[in-house]
């Protein structure tokens, strides 16, 4: 692994973390107005999902795609976004947010303006559902993971 | 492939076709600021990354890469931004999108607020490079393609 001085993403986890395997970890991101909030970061410094192999890049997809099955089974969001940008931080991370139609900024990209007020409760409904989520993730992740270790 | 009446990414190219293949379409987006946005469109209706089968997403995201790859040949961007949102348009798409330090909204996400006016000069300079790029990105996706059709 090659880490970078002065990334946030190589000095620390960039969040709470909730699994970490030897290529990626998945961490809860603490953003307000979206509980269901995850990244999912490679933990080598990278800068573009090009730059990975195709193996690799193989392998982060397999991890994003089984965070958002996780997501949806667990939370049944509207919708899930996903997106790779590293503008401020170039070390590649994926955004994998949970969006439903009363949060406030639907339908538009939780990066735009708002559309209407937070809705607190609904908000706190779903973060109660996080300890049970993680450890869907955590679970989940291991057993997907479990082939690259042996 | 299955089509859903009404969904505008079933009934048209949605935006200006670069490259179809089989299973996905690629093509130029006409976003104010950014003439460099492409978007990388799976043609039958799937809503999430997560519905595709693995092998469709592995060749999903062979071609954002490869897209990705050509951007950054040809443009030099400063950073590429991948996205699947979808929560207007709830058929699989990514947004594949070169950015610029001298872009209106850069470092922010292109769908929050501008940070500083447009650069009309560099826009045009970067407008007049796309069809070099289109012409690169057809023969790289038709050779990437080829073993698909045989």
């Amino acid at each position: 692994m090659s880490d970078l001085a002065g990334c946030p993403l190589c000095e620390g986890d960039g969040g709470a973390l909730v699994w970490r395997g030897e290529r990626l970890r998945v961490i809860h991101a603490d953003e307000p107005g979206f509980p269901a909030f995850h990244r999912l970061i490679w933990n080598a410094h990278v800068a573009e999902f090009s730059d990975l192999t195709e193996a690799d890049r193989e392998h982060c997809m397999q991890a994003v795609a089984l965070v958002e099955q996780v997501l949806r089974e667990q939370l049944e969001p509207d919708k899930v976004n996903l997106a790779s940008l590293g503008n401020v931080v170039p070390h590649l991370h994926w955004h994998v947010v949970a969006r439903h139609t009363w949060d406030s900024h639907w339908p538009a990209p939780l990066w735009a303006a708002a559309q209407r007020p937070r809705d607190a409760e609904r908000e706190d409904g779903l973060a109660a559902r996080l300890p049970q989520l993680h450890q869907a993730l955590r679970e989940r992740l291991q057993h997907w993971a479990r082939p690259f270790t042996q």
